[in-house]
């Protein structure tokens, strides 16, 4: 249903300072969780509410979310997160990382000790906002199959890049390592139907087109097979080798065990642009690259060439013009449900 | 045929200064392409002399291979190869984002004005070996399609990233953008074979599992899809848009033109793993995760789990262990014809 977007932004804090967040934290989460629905992603918008407010409920994320430096250069830190929400702890460390490009030219930030890490595009969105490059990337609970394995072995650790592309705002590539969502998969295997290829082995580990195999002990595939498997590998190296926090078949599934602390790594890169270049020559440079490729012959079939995160600030846009929000029916029926435990309807 | 790696060495180090390469200089490219002949990369080992030489003589590439630092920041610059050889370049390149990393913390030095990467790999290696975290990224010619393209409108835009593994020696990712080469694809086409699924477009734009359709106006796929598609972006991005080289349709194919400047773009990203924290740390933690996923069950057909770059390293154990490189016949051949050329034999 359409509902005001400022309206469940104020809702969204008041929920979380209910649940012991402070006012600035919770309106960081809101305006993160807001962005990413509005933008049409809606596995890492409100839907994911109650399922936050379930982790601060048993302890598995702490309501305090400070970053807690704890080695740093000029260019580099490392920071414990300490077991806070993880959207607000990614949001510091970015700005963090930008605070460092902003005097070196380059700024990374390394966390452990984090929980879910929400949209990655939305971070890397902050940097060409502020006319830099950027780059984040997430470890998790393993999910993915490694070329060769039978079973999860691996994250589905989430990678995004953006840079700000003139008129076309910004490049917005944001993906995660298997070739689809397991949604996707159920979805095939409820309606009967078989599965691209790629997409699952079996509980043997073959190739299959069988969309039932998967909930019969099947596995996600990497994207592009052992190229996807092997991007996977960098993710965990960058945001967990690097940050200390727990790796492979130690990070806790933190959606089955709330009162777990999941200890996933993040991280975040800013290349500050102005440092070093003209930032207008810059973002004509990306318009010519971008408008290239759109306007190049179209494959049968398709109407357009999109870049990546186009279609998603479309919608953004829209959702900007209108003040108005399409939120399902049954994340609504969820927020209020917890909006009612805490006291709040 | 197997030949001396070191007698190789020599002799391509004599060949590239007769090309009016410095001794220096053309050391770097001998120990490169060697070192990557060894690990088996055939297609950018000492397949490349002869092409290189071709360039060198009719102007396309300048023997000087000198970065010249345009702008610059404690953790960035921004460097001109004005036009000489892409791996000596590349080499020059990363040891300056080493040296910047070895102050701040992370270097990340871009490049313009240069011709063939060679492989990516082997500058992320030298992270490895100086015990940091590398990435390596170049720009190229229109090779791959864009999601709903019908023809070329992308490079095939190579990538690596390393990591050091202790006992492991090191992680090296090594990718391009395309599902598969083109030689792959031609090669299946002789043999009248089908293609898998993902490989290839046809003139018109569909996916086709019809080898012959390729060479008949054909074009190939980025891996996984949109994924591949937005990664062969970013590159573009990291390697071109940032450094001031040409881009896309503007980059020339250095093969057909030797004499033309490719203009090519890189991008190199180091970091210090000993700024914040115990390197011997780091590399328990990243063969601890290698440990894990090589000893997790195999799928069917599988005997062992690969980590990223593991087949090549063996390789090159084997060469350095018996001081022979196996090396094509033709490639031998079309070596001796260019000494022959320089008076070399």
């Amino acid at each position: 249903m359409k509902l005001e977007t400022q309206d469940m932004r104020n809702r969204t804090v008041a929920l979380f300072c209910k649940a012991g967040v402070s006012e600035s934290d919770a309106a960081i989460l809101a305006d993160v969780l807001l962005e990413t629905e509005m933008r049409g992603v809606f596995t890492h918008g409100i839907y994911r509410v109650p399922f936050y407010l379930r982790c601060l409920k048993s302890g598995g994320i702490s309501p305090k979310c400070e970053l807690s430096v704890t080695a740093e250069t000029p260019s580099h830190a490392l920071a414990d997160g300490k077991g806070g929400l993880g959207i607000v702890l990614s949001y510091k460390a970015m700005e963090l990382a930008m605070q460092k490009a902003r005097e070196t030219g380059i700024g990374v930030v390394n966390v452990c000790g984090s929980h879910h890490f929400g949209a990655a595009g939305y971070y890397t969105g902050m940097c060409a906002e502020n006319k830099m490059v950027g780059m984040a990337m997430s470890n998790g609970d393993v999910l993915v199959a490694a070329t060769g394995s039978r079973k999860r072995t691996i994250g589905n650790n989430p990678f995004a890049f953006s840079a700000p592309a003139g008129k076309f705002d910004k490049v917005v590539y944001d993906i995660a390592m298997s070739y689809t969502s397991d949604q996707k998969v159920l979805k095939l295997a409820r309606e009967g139907k078989p599965l691209p290829p790629g997409w699952v082995i079996d509980k043997d580990g073959r190739e299959t087109l069988d969309a039932s195999a998967y909930e019969a002990g099947g596995t996600l595939m990497p994207f592009g097979g052992y190229k996807g498997y092997g991007l996977a590998m960098m993710v965990e190296t960058l945001a967990a080798a690097l940050s200390g926090a727990a790796m492979t078949q130690n990070v806790h599934a933190w959606n089955q065990n709330p009162e777990q602390n999941g200890n996933v790594g993040h991280c975040f890169i800013a290349m500050d642009i102005s440092k070093t270049q003209d930032v207008d020559v810059f973002e004509h440079r990306m318009e010519d690259m971008i408008s290239e490729i759109k306007a190049s012959e179209k494959a049968e079939g398709f109407t357009e060439i999109l870049y990546p995160g186009e279609l998603e600030l479309r919608k953004l846009a829209e959702c900007r013009k209108t003040g108005l929000v399409d939120i399902a029916d049954a994340t609504v029926a969820a927020f209020e449900e917890a909006e009612k435990e805490y006291g709040l309807r």
